[in-house]
């Protein structure tokens, strides 16, 4: 018996964590979404149906949740999967790029062959907050000159307006809290 | 135009790092496999040929790596994704276990809702080495008593012998070293 599924369900789905990681913050916690095989299945679909028409070649995807509909998201419209990791992480050359945090700094590094010049790559990402991550990567991702980038979020905290460093780009995100 | 393309060609296309991320480990790096488009639809395609009939409803993966094939192969064939992570990555109630290393040891969690009693379970990560992480992933899984769990790996490294730990299951690795 299969049911009625939309984004709204999923979102309904997604578990609210108050104080995690850390006093103050509430996460999304879509493990809940992702461990329903027919809500997995729909948010794969619903991605490959925004993005298979793109042209798309690669699909760089930020560790460690990013890896899990990005991956999917590959195998389902036939594109590369790369991915973006914390330091030290990636074995050959990498450019790294480092990023503010309320409290210090992170960063990021992709390997220096992971994309080519033609390359039209989908940053995707399960969340987009303060959009510090995803334009560190997509500064990772020019230093490699692909012809084109665009960014995929499962979800988007609409109002810590992270879309804002991002608006050279076409940002898409299923599901707004 | 395409390309003939086998497991031996892939094979081929893992670059071996030398001393990675310790000296005199001869590290498997399968991000020369993965952003090639063809090559990571034809593993994604080879696992669902083996499980897809298998009656698997949640495949459980091993961070970080084996969230990208685990992910996509979850999309393939319509099964739940469940993360299996490091300490505090996890914000719900888990279950924990620590395995040891060469040197201390780790530990990794799964939540404690992620599989219920009926589930066939299909663990997947990319590599099988000493079987450590996976035994530890596997007692996690049997402490939330699914009906079956079977195992599935991209790479093997036959020498370490990862797979005595693991006579119990039905273990496939598509690619041996």
């Amino acid at each position: 018996m299969s049911r009625s599924i939309s984004l709204e369900l999923i979102k309904n789905e997604i578990r609210n964590i108050p104080d995690f990681p850390t006093p103050g913050i509430q996460f999304k916690d879509i493990t809940t979404v992702l461990k329903q095989a027919d809500l997995f299945s729909f948010l794969v679909d619903t991605l490959a149906e925004i993005f298979q028409d793109k042209g798309i070649t690669k699909i760089a995807c930020i560790e460690s949740r990013g890896f899990i509909l990005g991956g999917a998201l590959a195998g389902k419209i036939g594109a590369g999967f790369v991915p973006i990791r914390k330091p030290g992480k990636l074995p050959a050359e990498t450019l790294r790029r480092e990023y503010s945090l309320e409290y210090g700094t992170d960063a990021i590094e992709i390997h220096k062959d992971a994309i080519i010049p033609g390359d039209v790559v989908l940053l995707h990402d399960d969340l987009l907050a303060t959009g510090g991550t995803a334009s560190a990567a997509v500064a990772l991702l020019k230093g490699l000159d692909p012809s084109k980038i665009c960014l995929s979020f499962l979800c988007e905290l609409d109002f810590l307006e992270g879309r804002k460093h991002l608006q050279e780009y076409e940002v898409s995100s299923l599901i707004h809290f």
